[in-house]
């Protein structure tokens, strides 16, 4: 008997009352996370713009309430036995910290090269972690064989009824924060936060607009739209690491083919401007997978002019290296950093009156490089690589302008 | 008759009844801000531990609620003139913003060197900017001057009766928030915010321990405290450039005095490592000045153990491109990014060599650069200098000992 209720549930197809019982297994156990208006992006789009920012959670991503109601929903015998994963992100770190807080044992299996901060994050919420193979896969067939050999349940990312139903419970505080919504973005890896909300917020309203966004890097769940059945999609490098699922859960693309309206693909540069603008205009930090959404309706892969939209911000577990590195190359795009090469008489005195053309602008030098075996200097000359900056496109040409009145011809690097 | 109400206006102490008045007034025109628990820090910090997000205003700190009460408490004819301010920061975009939305004429004169992004962020309210002034002295003359000239009101950034009521209300807001808190911890530049807000405190709830922090590049508050009245302090360069005003407000210094616990100073470091860990931790994005009170009790200059705490995150204006350095210095700092100096000979292959060593050990490099003429190379030796991604300090030791083991010595820069 116990056989047979198995597979029915494997087989049924989750109900919106799966979700509500999430939400009530979860009660006390889970805090919901803020909507924020932007009246600035609202104004800039010409739609009502909301941020529901899954970033706020105690581990900094949506993957919480997946993990949560998973074990929640466990038999009290198996808990005793502990849980595992493998993941080098946020749903290790979501089921660590959860796992931590039901006193269930927890192993998080991550591959080496998984960066120290992240190991020590999940350590610090009680859960043991092993380092184990060069790539994820290896990771979690290492995963797989501790499984079965110590008899403990293997939590998926996202490919689980108990996971999606987790989910879900976001489009259950939606209903509740901004029941007028018109549509709602949201950033798909697995496909597990789209099946959850999706089937969440159709049941209950269908008027209202889902539209799924993807790393143009890692299409996985478009092609599995496409085809009618999850395709393995090896993904390019991105930004968007945290969607970056080379094949979507199957019982995730069955909700998400039957609720979700559109599916679109963001690029790496508008990923990066998304993380870029978010951070100095809003004073959020996003994650390149969390800030798809944003991108996909600041580029307008999606018209929704007069609307009253909610962009999900899934996650904020940025790695700060990537952070510094978007920003600077952010700054370049928008002329407050640039780099100008110059060609010069190799005699003393020259660098100093180029530098005091600069300073007399107000521009800030960050770095000087000169280079005498390479560019198109002759013998005699110099070529210098000025890193300066700039107060925006305007501020660069009027240096560019001094200089030349200086006799200086600049060219800028790119 | 009215000049003698103007004297008593004056000279008459702030009341709590004036700071009730201002959050009438301004009720419906300025959200309440939210306040955050932060579970981490509680846990590292022995305390519990409230974050109130002034930095989530639409201009970014707490600057609008002095200015939005100081435009609606003047007269209604005063008003169609408009309003002037000096300021290459927060309280100009407050002033300017919330004019824009009362319909008030507003000047906001700007030092010349003001970065570009302030100004259009400024003139994006509708207000009217003039840049003017190699320093802020000079804007503030000419701004003064322009205010007789045209018969405008001035709106001065904190010594205003009108503006500390304002900031006040913040104090109110959190009596509703957490009504039980302990003590609260506020960064001090002019006075402002810590007078209007000591004051609602303590008369309403005295037990409420008031803490002022400033940097330690700028401590007029503190000189003022100990002088007995305001002095002019010229500050140093600080990252917390919102709070270095040399010479607090005389108003501001006696509600000050009369109401805050204790005063400390926090360095340039320890302000820069909570801008960073704000980031990181919290997904928080906070400008130097707003990151004060933080840096103080992560440093441990005040003992709040076992307490309910609320630390104030007054602005997150920060420069993105300062941003990138806090990040990157704090990453060198944790040991997450390197510079090794090697010395070898200058032959063909070796670089590849130490590369494949530091490869083995997936160390990301970001940086290589030689020096055939400095450093301690001899004749056919070469200096490398190596700056790597690592995962933390025993990764870096664990490369340093590999090198070595290869014969190649390497010294740590610093």
């Amino acid at each position: 008997m116990a056989g047979s209720e198995d597979s029915e549930t494997l087989t049924r197809q989750l109900q919106l009352a799966d979700v509500q019982a999430a939400r009530d297994r979860m009660a006390g156990k889970l805090k919901p996370t803020p909507i924020n208006h932007s009246a600035f992006f609202s104004r800039a789009w010409g739609c009502d713009v909301f941020f529901k920012l899954e970033s706020l959670h105690p581990t900094g991503s949506f993957k919480e309430r997946g993990a949560l109601n998973k074990m929640l929903a466990m038999p009290v015998a198996e808990r005793g036995n502990g849980v595992i994963t493998a993941s080098a992100g946020n749903h290790g770190q979501a089921l660590a910290y959860h796992a931590g807080h039901l006193a269930i044992p927890c192993t998080v299996v991550m591959p080496i090269n998984t960066p120290l901060i992240k190991m020590q994050n999940t350590k610090s919420h009680g859960a043991t972690v092993v380092m184990e193979g060069a790539t994820f896969d290896d990771a979690a067939d290492h995963a797989r064989r501790l499984c079965a050999e110590q008899n403990l349940t293997y939590v998926h990312g996202f490919d689980d009824p108990d996971i999606i139903a987790g989910q879900g419970t976001m489009g259950l505080e939606l209903l509740e924060q901004l029941p007028d919504m018109d549509a709602v973005v949201i950033p798909v890896g697995g496909g597990g936060l789209l099946a959850g909300t999706a089937l969440t917020l159709k049941e209950s309203r269908p008027s209202i607009r889902i539209i799924g966004v993807q790393s143009s890097h890692c299409q996985s769940m478009i092609a599995a739209m496409d085809g009618g059945a999850p395709q393995t999609v090896p993904p390019d490098r991105t930004i968007a690491d945290g969607i970056a699922v080379r094949r979507v859960g199957a019982q995730c693309l069955e909700l998400a083919r039957r609720y979700t309206d559109q599916m679109v693909a963001v690029d790496e540069d508008e990923i990066a401007n998304a993380i870029l603008l978010l951070l100095e205009r809003d004073k959020k930090v996003v994650e390149g997978a969390g800030a798809v959404g944003f991108a996909a309706v600041h580029n307008r892969h999606v018209s929704l002019e007069g609307k009253k939209v909610v962009i999900v911000l899934s996650g904020g577990n940025i790695d700060v290296n990537l952070l510094a590195r978007i920003i600077v190359r952010g700054l370049a795009k928008d002329g407050r950093l640039v780099s100008l090469r110059v060609v010069v008489p190799d005699n003393p005195g020259q660098l100093a009156r180029i530098l005091q053309v600069v300073a007399d602008l107000r521009a800030n030098i960050m770095e000087v490089s000169h280079n005498r075996a390479f560019g198109n200097a002759a013998a005699g000359e110099t070529t210098i690589d000025l890193t300066l900056e700039t107060r925006g496109p305007d501020h660069i040409e009027e240096i560019q302008r001094a200089l030349l009145a200086h006799g200086v011809h600049t060219t800028r690097q790119t």
